[in-house]
């Protein structure tokens, strides 16, 4: 909106009867461009989960730009989820952005792009927090204001702690002293060791992740009442998704809330939820971005499920982007930013264990000086 | 927001870095402020449901001032829903706006209206409409603009054709000539006779609404067996919404659509729907307005129930608002600001069947001249 078409419509906006405008001309003729370069993402620490180990997150980093306005995406791809730079490079070679006049239209064009090809999650979540990013600074203010929704109450967000030796996890913890939350990557037959190393160092209360990696439903019941007497705040999904029934069988008696993370995607997934899970784990790498996002933690929560906002090993991109929503969910873990040690944006940090948004246009990030996408 | 601040948001919208910049003024010190007042419709035709008739419907209109901008709004109240003017009088009484500095805070705002007292809800409708068209004209651009629709995508509306006799059935189906879509008031033991009178006028495709007024569920499945015969599209609330079993059984056989309009009426009793109906009646009145009703249709769509977004007898202002939203809903029924002779409002047009929206910041509404509330 340039300075013309702003007095313009403030003169509408002052509520005089001028009869049917026309639509804001915007920056007449003007083009979204794509562009993206792939950035690896180096980890502090090793990131062992139930199934894997590594020291490295392959990422794409996107950029949108309008009239001289540039918004900023990012794709994260954690391995054992299928995506790769190379997917994600094949994917965004494939979105042409040229024929879309109207950035604000995010409808017609998020639609579009999702229609492009099945999958790839991650890929068109780079592309639908890019231009929410660069929607916001058309419009002047951050995500979240335009949303309706106070940025000084995003919650607190937990840390994760992964799967390690008892005394690696010791000063892992002692590390993220700062926080009110730690969430407990489990499923390796050492949970209780691993919890109890987490509580000889820290009272905080912690949610358990073990991503699957459970197999058993009576004893994974028992684990789960072991863990209330921990502290433990609800579980993400403790069996392989495909044991519907299993999982139905545990969400009944458990203690605690049981999350579906990797049984649900996407917003369609939700039904399937119901009567399986208590609650769902939310992610824009996931669900394909903020806009599904946004829908995924009403429409859950109107649903009477539970919502965790969580995310990859991403840059504070990412994790900006969905601090945006944060606010929405029950719980939030965004902590994927502060696990890795070569972040290219400031965003979104963690006060006092909470997380605490700037107050920028767009989804609130700034790259570091030097920056150049692609 | 101002010129300066509109400026000081520009850079930083150019993705300047200049660190965490305050929230933007806007108009510091300004209050909202609210003002209603009673507004009687008068009916074109006296309106026949199942078990009323009348020839007026009491409404209220509302504005929300902030800064020397007005954001209009409307409660519609049929008397069989349980509000009234006095009862929407006494509720925007107790709302009070002045704690709030930022009109751009939608969620704190509304809820914090929304628990001032249970029901109520076309009160709290005419409060959220103003809200949005004051955020609109704010931001300077209509409200489907900022939620990402494109407003050109608005669907076909139906006609209402209320229960009468079969020659003025005849004459009303004549004045709606210009519908791609009639929908036909049902319930009082005359269904076939009027569908009759309307095909005997006209071959467009039709909707059935029974308002509850049909019981006995055998028959209703005969019945909707030869609706669809007649070229109707799906049935509202065929039975009492109590009778859960009989919904359900219908729904099952049904070669149409069954929609829950009684049966639903804000986000949170979507769940209960499901295994009822096969879609939803969203409606600004029963929902509390445009916030909740857009997440009703999206969260509705993703459970894989259709949607139908219908109104009361109301003026072009809620009507307007109802189709900033209308792109997400497979059918729409927006027609009671043409059933209404005394509309004190411009707005959303017929045009061909199809809803045509103003491109007017907020709602895209019009007071006509010397309109004052209060």
């Amino acid at each position: 909106m340039n300075r013309r078409t702003f007095l313009q419509w403030s003169l509408l906006g002052a509520g005089l009867a001028l009869g049917a405008g026309a639509r804001p001309a915007r920056a007449l003729g003007k083009r979204l461009k794509l562009s993206f370069k792939p950035y690896t993402l180096n980890l502090r620490h090793a990131f062992t989960l139930s199934t894997t180990s590594r020291t490295t997150t392959p990422a794409m980093l996107t950029q949108v730009e309008y009239d001289g306005i540039s918004g900023f995406g990012e794709a994260a791809m954690p391995p054992y989820l299928g995506e790769s730079q190379e997917s994600v490079a094949a994917f965004l070679s494939k979105v042409d952005l040229s024929p879309f006049s109207d950035p604000l239209a995010l409808e017609e064009i998020l639609t579009y792009v999702d229609g492009l090809m099945a999958g790839n999650t991650a890929a068109k979540a780079s592309v639908d927090i890019a231009l929410h990013d660069l929607v916001g600074k058309l419009l002047g203010y951050p995500i979240h204001t335009l949303w309706g929704y106070d940025g000084s109450r995003a919650p607190r967000t937990s840390f994760t702690i992964g799967i390690d030796e008892p005394e690696v996890v010791k000063d892992k913890t002692r590390e993220a002293a700062g926080f009110k939350v730690l969430k407990i990557k489990m499923g390796r037959g050492t949970d209780r060791e691993i919890v109890e190393a987490v509580r000889s160092v820290t009272n905080v209360p912690f949610t358990a992740d073990p991503n699957q990696g459970w197999s058993d439903r009576e004893e994974a019941l028992d684990t789960i009442h072991w863990l209330q007497e921990q502290g433990c705040l609800f579980v993400e999904q403790p069996l392989p998704k495909e044991r519907v029934d299993d999982l139905a069988w545990l969400t009944e008696r458990s203690p605690l809330p049981i999350l579906a993370d990797e049984g649900c995607q996407r917003l369609t997934d939700i039904r399937s939820t119901l009567g399986v899970y208590s609650g769902i784990v939310v992610k824009l790498m996931k669900c394909t971005g903020l806009r599904e996002a946004r829908n995924m933690l009403t429409g859950a929560r109107a649903l009477g499920l539970k919502t965790l906002l969580g995310c990859m090993t991403e840059t504070s991109c990412a994790i900006s982007a969905a601090s945006q929503v944060s606010m929405l969910a029950d719980w939030a873990d965004l902590d994927g930013n502060l696990l890795i040690s070569n972040d290219p944006f400031e965003g979104t940090t963690v006060e006092n264990g909470v997380l605490t948004l700037k107050n920028l246009p767009g989804i609130g990030v700034i790259p570091l000086p030097g920056l150049k996408i692609p």
